[in-house]
């Protein structure tokens, strides 16, 4: 194909986009198919010779939509919401053209330092605390990584490295194996899959901490598993905090927890893949109070800010400690402008922060703030629905774009109730446990979501509670 | 923005994209600016209003493209290849629109089967062994990785995993922190940082393999650091071998590696990362022989293979190994179908399958293939061009895409030419160092890269050189 067929290709391609993207609630939500459907529909082994585009593109509608779960489609209210927006898309085929991989300043200037920009203005957009701003002369900075994973996984060793170091000072004959099989993080019970899997990742004993009646994380329960772990000769060295836990968008009490950590010499992390997006608005701005105490601090614009997958925002008080804990220099990444490489490198990266740099500039603060609250206000229309019904019952505060809520009933029903939903594929949702209790999570999901669909959704749902509710013996 | 504008503006895009990469031969392939140039062309905040597409745009020339090292160009000899091609644009296009996050097979059915299924097919390109293919019913199977150091660290993980059960399961009395100081894995002193990196992550000691005179382990090396470390008491478990290293694209020797790892128990993770893509042609097949030993093995065809960035294929022969490793379990990614997710989930990901499927479609296997030979003919030529110079000395065997090449002389002589290549912005190389010597590194990149490129940069070269030598005291 060249650049001639391209450009014809590439019109079609935005058409077929446009076209998909309008039409998405046509097609069912959630696919209707058994595992290993795909293998049976193409061949087995790759072309030799090269195929007409046509069929690629027949092959789309045949092979692949059907095996889609349609995340931008309005009546999508599963896990979180994966953010898309035009312009994001725009951002990424230019990203796409320039082809460079970011891995150190050297390898692309503009893509290095479009991030740190980016990541400022989007810091400043959080008011996040003057020393997480890299600036021209700050410790502190942004960088983008492809998931709130990764960022966990690489506070957790940055904070590894700083507490070995720091032990060693203390006590130079202790083996660095012996302090690491001391150390101790702390998590909450209700934190995402993730963080417990970085632990494992770094060698690191990881414990849950309980949480009180509204699935967050207090000061004294933190505490008095610090306290035991310290008077069994342990060493506690991080904390991963998070602000809207997956399961029910809890919040952890970074207030309390913040000088916690930070006189017990604890690296605090603060884990805000899906709300942190919403402190972009000052009515929820308070939620992030305490960050000032915090090491590091990430949230997810590929999950609320318009901005496709991947692109993961996390800020760090000292870039010092990450540089500290990876920096690696073989002589073909050395260049002469070595001090200006991203603190993260080297690592191969796209140029991300382009897409930032679009959704901020065609939206505006304004538009990304009114595009939070629409969502949040469609999670309160449901909250008032369910609440208006006696059969139901809400599980956990709503406070931002989740309502997590249940049949009143055993946890069979309610399974049962999800399987339907699932079965008839007119909208998606997930489970989650709370409290031992199987609970249903509807998250205001896609940009294109209306009042209408959460009207449509309740009735959908209520209708198939009622046939349900019907069946049981009474 | 709307669909309306951004069928408009996306043609418009498909336009600027083909007509930079028609066009890229007349850019500068090396920026000429200072650490920081970008901050003081943009605003210090994000606007709060929308701003007008143009004027977006506009700054693109502006503010991006004089920051950029091109990648694409045809003069760009740096580091290695980054794929490029129309077809894959054309996918990734598709691919933000449907804007799944591939994390099970619920979440989007089509992108992990996809993905398994073009897994096979590559592998198939490549000839590797049956145990690597997933088919229905093998227990092996390949995977997308975001990048080879991503593969590496996963493989060095589940090895870490399965060596701690295999000396807990002969001696249950002994600690996992204990048994985790003894483990040692092994990389050539040739591969790439990312190695040694993945040993920092899994806090796993890592000892550096010497190579031969051409820069390759060899059997007899290996074995004995592993019998002076078992003598040691410590636990040899991983080796990294390196197909195609980054300095000098050299070949560990995997055929007597192989059976060395086999027979001490230790997993054999092979990094093929730049090479890999190589072996789809018969001609080359013969240098992956032995891989029949290894139990994962990686290579990138963001690399080599015309699938833009990023797309890392790696493939393991016991996917329940990695399952082992890492899995997780919360409800919310429970559901009915849970044995068909991936093998490495839950974490983010894009459906990059679609990327492969595009690229190996509209190109043929032939047609990849053509282009593997048409870039190793490429750097034949060069390396041809430097043999008949008597001022030039080839460094290491030329096998695929790179040519190791310096002026005979000082290490000072041959770091002031590449100095001066690189201020010239006419062409981009980077260093290496072999044996001590500073080497200059030149390696076909843009696909679009053809003889008169390689003859002007040899012009080019020899004219700088000229000029030096003409400098130096006789």
């Amino acid at each position: 194909m060249d650049a001639a067929e391209f450009r014809r290709r590439g019109k079609e391609m935005v058409d077929y986009v446009a076209d998909y993207l309008e039409n998405i609630e046509q097609r069912p939500v959630y696919p209707d198919l058994e595992p290993g459907y795909l293998r049976s529909l193409i061949p087995t082994e790759a072309p030799l010779e090269p195929e007409s585009y046509e069929e690629i593109m027949h092959d789309v509608e045949r092979v692949i939509m059907p095996g889609i779960t349609h995340w931008h489609s309005p009546n999508f209210f599963a896990y979180f919401p994966a953010a898309s927006s035009y312009p994001a898309m725009l951002a990424d085929m230019l990203c796409g053209a320039i082809g460079c991989i970011g891995f150190s300043w050297a390898a692309s200037p503009a893509c290095t330092e479009l991030e740190t920009v980016m990541l400022d203005w989007l810091g400043k957009m959080l008011h996040l605390p003057e020393s997480f701003i890299a600036g021209t002369h700050g410790h502190g900075g942004g960088v983008i990584q492809g998931t709130a994973s990764e960022a966990t996984l690489i506070s957790l060793l940055a904070a590894r490295c700083k507490a070995i170091r720091r032990v060693l000072a203390t006590d130079p004959k202790t083996s660095e194996a012996d302090i690491l099989s001391k150390l101790v993080a702390y998590t909450s019970e209700q934190a995402h899959s993730s963080v417990e899997r970085a632990a494992l990742i770094g060698a690191i004993m990881m414990r849950k901490v309980p949480t009180d009646e509204d699935y967050s994380v207090r000061e004294e329960m933190l505490r008095k598993m610090v306290e035991e772990d310290k008077a069994a000769g342990l060493i506690p060295f991080y904390f991963c905090a998070t602000l809207g836990t997956t399961p029910s968008c809890a919040f952890d009490r970074i207030m309390e927890l913040g000088p916690l950590c930070n006189k017990e010499n604890m690296w605090m992390h603060i884990d805000a893949a899906y709300a942190g997006s919403a402190f972009i608005c000052p009515e929820f701005r308070p939620l992030l109070n305490g960050i000032e105490y915090a090491d590091s601090f990430n949230f997810n614009p590929h999950k609320w800010l318009l901005v496709n997958f991947d692109c993961s925002a996390m800020w760090v008080k000292e870039r010092t400690d990450i540089i500290g804990a990876f920096k690696m220099e073989p002589l073909y990444l050395k260049h002469e402008n070595q001090e200006s490489d991203h603190f993260i490198s080297p690592l191969g990266r796209r140029f991300r922060s382009l897409k930032l740099w679009f959704v901020f500039r065609m939206y505006g603060l304004k538009g990304l703030q009114a595009h939070i609250r629409k969502q949040v206000a469609l999670a309160k229309e449901f909250e008032s629905l369910v609440r208006a019904d006696k059969r139901f019952e809400i599980c956990a505060e709503v406070v931002l774009g989740l309502v997590c809520f249940r049949l009143k009933g055993s946890n069979d029903l309610n399974q049962t109730l999800l399987k339907r939903i699932t079965k008839s594929r007119e909208l998606h949702l997930v489970p989650c446990q709370l409290s031992g209790r199987f609970v249903l999570r509807f998250a205001i999901c896609a940009r294109t979501t209306e009042s209408r669909h959460i009207q449509q959704a309740w009735r959908h749902i209520t209708q198939l509670a009622f046939e349900l509710l019907q069946e049981q013996p009474h």
